[in-house]
């Protein structure tokens, strides 16, 4: 059926499926057209960007830059690939186009970009992609593949992470939710590094190190019907070593308790107790219990204090619960205050601060209706509206000609938001006297860096009117140059700091940028000469119309 | 930064990356508490179901049977895996839980599903797992992994199939916007199974034998911007193998179709022709060339006409046009109008029947909405909605207990669209004398298969009151077991088959059941016995509340 074996789909996943082949045809078409047009020591500037923030929002982070460099390290086309493609394209083609292609490398490629994990805004470039036109061109759909998807993810985390806030755990749990294996292993990834706390994924635990969690689900509850359903009752005592007998304890917990709690031990169930105490004695250190498989208030809840209370007389501390169903604000405080009576009648202070998490279908809007509400949740399991970024499937990264053997190329349309800013330019962050962001502007290469203290004139891209004087307190270079002469040239940092980056990188925007509803949107400039230069070559490509 | 090397990574994705570690956690910790309780030798029967159709239909694809397959046939942890899992789960883990990890594997595991590419409804389950507890928990993520998403996109793809009509083309271009670069091989590959003609994705081409398309994008117009930028004007007639200067016919047709067109030849881009006839001469028999640069009308359309009468006289025929940009339905049409004005006047009947291509944005919205003013469109590309399911961006399946040790299970909630339908069951499909099938049919694995001719009790699964009596003309048993002692015991079909399934699936189903305005919900019903094997356990489970 297939003209590969499966070692060649094997291969085809050894460099992490990023090989050259993952790409449109259509780039390797116009690969031919223009080897075939003599083109093949054209140089040309390529700048990978995108329109419009995702979310609603009015900002995005930038990631996928390590996985950039990774396929620029290992692009080569393999003798299958090859074949493949003999195969695939039109008869005619020329065979030395194939040996063309067989040698092709990055190695006169040069890559510039911002720093992985910064924030980024509409036109400015994540990437600059210069070298032979052939080659940048045919790296085109990978690295809109590698950056789209990594970039949406990471915005859409961090967004999580700050309507959260800084006090409540995020856990990262959409795999059976994501585009298929490696979906899930982006997601997992990218989550973390927008500011999640850890991921139920395992390999991506094991791939990236992000910390990993995770408890039970509704089935281990249901695999258990009553009592006798537990094969062994005894756990060793944490400090004195004693067997003691946890199914005894427990039952002797839920009688006591249900005097406190309103609530009856005839009500809950035994299946639930048992599957806790088997939970609790394969984690006796590590006891997080599921109590919605039945009824929160009527058994689950007592199942779980009652299981707290015993493993605590065995020398443990339970770590607390998860909810999955329900109303997560009211049920979630009558945890809490459950929590509480029992840390005050039975003088355990540490009951009280046991974790609640909360997992069933939450999103953006949910955390902010619970915080409205009033919650006692510590930590959020998110899945599927994290993993798909519901609110937005996709990022509108686009790469585009801008310079070819020195010219400036610039691509019309009839809608102005799509007219591409031509020409090798350069990109500043000015800052305020208040360490805030102000604006970023785009340069033309040549031009001078924009100084501290110097007043400089800032204009809309395509608003003639639009334009502000700015003093900057701080000036930042946005671009550094990761790939040249055929080798990395800035290692890209470490998961762990790329994460870091992205807190530190909001902290510069202000708070009216940042927030839900309505927000500021950031401004985004070009100099004088830009808009210039922009504004005469627009001129010069548009065809002069006709009223009829 | 991270504890496993490189080589590690790329073992992880060997396998097609589908590997025991991706999974939860908690499917690793549920293990070894259900190992800690003696429960290992317990069996267990799990249903992995949807509860509701996507994209607010009522059908949905079954598709992702092959890869669950393969990761049965693959499952072992492997040394590093142990490490790892060592590593991460607390040390108080009994060491022996390690070297049962070590040898598990599939080999009692007996897996039955619905025959891949086939339509499937909500609580009808799409596979059966049944076996140890602890290995079949084992595999609960990774199998919604694996088929939440592929069945998603394959009903999404049959969806742009069924609205776009049998005679137009679709093509899927979603590499760029899909999640990462496995999301977009899933998504080349079951927008394939969906009903796709091809895909741009060149690995996807190469790894699943799919049709592989593309022409070339705006970037190559604009690298163009004179003609003296043609470095090489001529072409080899394709019988006579004269040399033919493809520049000067192409001028030459710009003129004269300037009368004809209402056109200018001052107004259109020679940049733009320059590139078309590039484009051209290395694909002369493939000619289908992007008109939308600068402006369709007065620039695109005239351009891509010379050159084609151009490319006529060396003996070749053009193939058409891509339009991405603008009034798909006007300028499709106004672009037939004018072929088949040249086809007239020209007497080349041909040219009235080239290929309309259209790519900006489409959805599903957008298709009906251009089929009700009328366009002239072969072929679609699409990309963004298509492969991110714009529409809803996750499948719901789950996958839960319904039996343990012979013993039913039943996951209630206050939610009744959430509890399950416990036992090991079996699945009919009932058909009517016109051939279309009339309703799903859930009975006890015990229970006699109902037959044609003869009258069977459909009930409701949850309401009472709602049975009907169906008289089936046809009965299709819906599963078919395709694992078992360790091996494929149904080989799945090649992707051509289970494509071809897909459309005669859903040629059995009523219209008013596809339609996309308020389709009408196809009926899922129980038998009598397993209504009341249902409700009698609900009762048996559910707490006695009291009113205060």
């Amino acid at each position: 059926m297939s003209n590969v074996s499966l070692d060649d789909k094997t291969m085809a996943r050894q460099n992490g499926i990023v090989q050259p082949l993952l790409t449109d045809l259509y780039q390797i078409t116009m690969a031919y057209a223009y080897w075939k047009s003599g083109k093949v020591n054209d140089v040309a500037v390529f700048d990978l960007f995108f329109r419009t923030n995702p979310f609603q929002g009015e900002f995005t982070i930038f990631a996928g830059l390590e996985e950039c460099l990774k396929f620029l390290q290992n692009f080569h086309y393999s003798e299958s690939d090859i074949d493949y493609l003999r195969q695939t394209l039109p008869s005619t083609i020329e065979s030395a186009f194939f040996d063309y292609l067989k040698d092709l490398t990055c190695k006169d490629i040069i890559l510039s970009a911002i720093e992985e994990g910064s924030v980024a805004f509409p036109r400015v470039p994540l990437l600059r992609v210069e070298g032979p036109l052939i080659i940048a061109q045919l790296l085109e759909t990978t690295l809109l593949t590698l950056v789209n998807f990594a970039s949406l993810m990471s915005t859409n985390a961090a967004r999580y992470r700050m309507f959260a806030g800084k006090h409540i755990s995020l856990l990262e749990f959409g795999l059976r939710r994501a585009q298929g294996p490696d979906g899930g292993l982006s997601a997992s990834k990218y989550s973390y590094i927008g500011g999640f706390d850890g991921t139920s994924n395992v390999l991506a635990g094991k791939m990236f190190n992000i910390p990993v969690k995770g408890t039970h689900a509704h089935s281990f509850v249901t695999s258990f019907s009553t009592l006798d359903d537990i094969k062994c009752v005894t756990l060793q005592h944490a400090e004195t070593q004693e067997q003691c007998n946890l199914l005894e304890k427990s039952l002797d917990w839920r009688n006591r308790l249900s005097l406190i709690l309103d609530a009856s031990p005839e009500e809950a169930s035994d299946g639930e107790l048992a599957a806790l105490i088997s939970y609790a004695r394969a984690f006796p250190s590590g006891f997080l219990a599921l109590v919605d498989t039945y009824d929160v208030k009527r058994s689950g809840l007592l199942n779980f204090c009652a299981v707290a209370l015993a493993l605590h007389e065995c020398g443990y501390t339970a770590v607390g619960i998860r909810i999955d169903s329900g109303d997560l604000a009211y049920l979630s405080v009558l945890a809490r205050d459950t929590f509480k009576k029992i840390a005050e009648t039975f003088a355990l202070p540490w009951f009280a601060k046991l974790t609640i998490v909360a997992s069933n279908d939450i999103n953006e809007d949910t955390i902010l209706s619970l915080h409205e509400q009033g919650h006692a949740i510590d930590c959020f399991g998110i899945g599927t509206h994290l993993v798909t970024c519901q609110r937005q499937p996709a990022l509108g990264c686009v790469y585009k000609l801008v310079e070819i053997n020195g010219q400036p190329r610039i691509k019309l349309s009839q809608d102005v938001g799509k007219v591409t800013i031509p020409g090798h330019k350069k990109a500043y962050r000015l800052f305020g006297a208040d360490g805030h962001a102000l604006i970023d502007l785009l340069q033309r290469s040549s031009e001078a860096a924009p100084e501290v203290g110097q007043k400089v004139l800032c204009r809309h891209p395509f608003q003639e009117s639009k334009r502000a004087y700015v003093i900057p307190s701080k000036v930042e270079h946005l671009y550094k140059i990761y790939w040249k002469d055929g080798q990395i040239t800035t290692a890209p940092k470490p998961l762990s700091e790329v994460r870091e980056r992205v807190q530190a990188s909001l902290r510069t925007l202000r708070q009216d940028i940042k927030r839900n509803l309505n927000p500021t949107p950031y401004k985004v400039a070009v100099s004088d000469d830009l808009y210039n230069f922009i504004h005469d070559l627009w001129l010069q490509n548009a065809p002069i119309g006709e009223l009829s």
